[in-house]
């Protein structure tokens, strides 16, 4: 694969920022690798580890002289990062992002970038429960997709340009709209974080031999749930906090379904319990058909 | 392995009755396994997969002459079959089964076998989204619990020889209290299958474009519920119904837990959202640590 950018910048370096510098090494994307952490010790793990070309303290260092910048840090430190780096921006630099929510994101960063900055937001639709730069791996985006957002009138070159890295990176690229990517995400992604962790919280106040049980008996359903709610909690509170219409909604229409459902168990109708669970057997049809099992 | 058993009858050849027989059968425990299913097409299906020495029309031919009966028929089910085929039981033969609720079963199933017949209620903790004859494999006990919940009074012996059995298919045996065993399973299997199938079934009602992205970009957290949301309908329905009490009581619990959650997202109490999503990270390292995950 040839180089696709001369200097990149990876501002943040978790489980996703660790497996995109991880990618684009090995398939040598970029001629120069330069990372950013907040702490000096995921810094010195991360060049230990072998992905980066350089690492530095600030936003702003890394981002000096790059002609792509990728946010991979929680949604709600972008203002914070986007202005500390935002001096130290090229003209003509693509910023990109990795982050869960896209509406926010356009609100919070675009107006700080500077004219001249090309900003393509993006999420590619990939990850695991564990967090940190030993986390991530080169082959995380493979077969997944990655859903780009530009806004309207954004650079369609640049646009281009981001959809090749992730090509690259083994993911598919599709472009969308903002806010149905919030509702979309929303439903596939965020409420089930959201359910996984509530159902692990309400085991957590159990008393503590029930707890124990719970925790020996979690092969029955419950272990698959305790794996979504060991995702990175920075992360996902920023993911609430900045998608709050969009999950307040599909909230509403999960409770008032869940309510239907205690009251056909309390009254016993045991055909509408069938009914509906005979159609979810569809859906995962559907994910088996398209390989995203 | 020496023969524990010599003629063992399974009532119901799914997927939890072809993997007990699968694992009898290659350590040696029964020496002769019979089976029943309901349907013709199964018991061919059964008997061409060759874990079985002889399949039955009825459940009262499967039973006759067995030492070891065990039922794994939905729970449901459990009434007309023991009704079927309790006048075939022999004086001293062990019933148990493996269904997922335990005091319905010990209620429904208890008055309808003969005096001398002993009844030793168990629930293997193990099992996958797949469903038939054809979904069984020896190993699904391995490492799992397998919980009996033998009324006062029962037999030790009995007791005993059931535990024998599962150990040797690979299993850990954990004696508890009937209505104990149906509030833990109620939080740990029951509750989240309750919750797969809703958010499953919440997604079906969507517009139908929005159905495929939701399949498409489902990597996001939703295809982890779609599994569990594929389990086998019927046996799922029956659950609901015969563990109602414990069901309703946890699905309460986690339901004001969603709605403080939903109120924390509503009033951006992050610090909140921040504390909730920490907690959990605990319970799932207490399953890795239990070898449960």
């Amino acid at each position: 694969m040839s180089v696709l950018f001369e200097r990149v910048s990876i501002v943040g370096l978790g489980l996703i920022g660790s497996s995109l510098a991880r990618a684009m090494k090995r398939h040598g994307l970029a001629g120069h690798i330069a990372g950013h952490a907040r702490t000096a010790a995921t810094r010195e793990t991360a060049m230990a580890l072998g992905f980066l070309d350089s690492v530095h303290e600030t936003p702003a260092q890394a981002a000096a002289g790059a002609d792509l910048v990728v946010l991979c840090v929680p949604v709600g430190a972008y203002a914070g990062v986007g202005r500390a780096m935002a001096p130290a921006l090229a003209a003509g630099a693509i910023v990109t992002d990795v982050g869960s929510v896209k509406q926010a994101v356009i609100r919070d960063l675009g107006p700080i970038l500077p004219a001249g900055v090309h900003f393509v937001p993006g999420h590619p639709v990939a990850g695991t429960e564990h967090s940190g730069p030993e986390a991530g791996f080169a082959e995380l985006f493979q077969g997944r997709w990655t859903i780009l957002t530009p806004p309207p009138g954004t650079d369609e070159r640049a646009v281009l340009r981001v959809s090749q890295l992730w090509r690259a990176c083994g993911s598919d690229v599709e472009i969308m709209d903002a806010g149905h990517h919030d509702v979309v995400l929303a439903i596939t992604s965020h409420l089930p974080h959201l359910i996984a962790y509530t159902i692990v919280a309400t085991a957590t106040d159990l008393e503590e031999a029930t707890q124990r049980e719970v925790v020996k008996f979690s092969a029955g359903g419950f272990r698959d749930f305790t794996r979504i709610a060991a995702s990175d909690p920075i992360m996902w509170r920023d993911v609430f906090l900045n998608n709050r219409e969009a999950v307040l909604e599909v909230l509403g229409r999960f409770s008032e379904d869940l309510t239907a459902l205690q009251r056909a168990i309390r009254w016993g109708e045991g055909d509408k319990l069938e009914e509906i669970f005979t159609r979810t057997r569809a859906i995962r049809r559907g994910i088996l058909d398209a390989k995203q099992a």
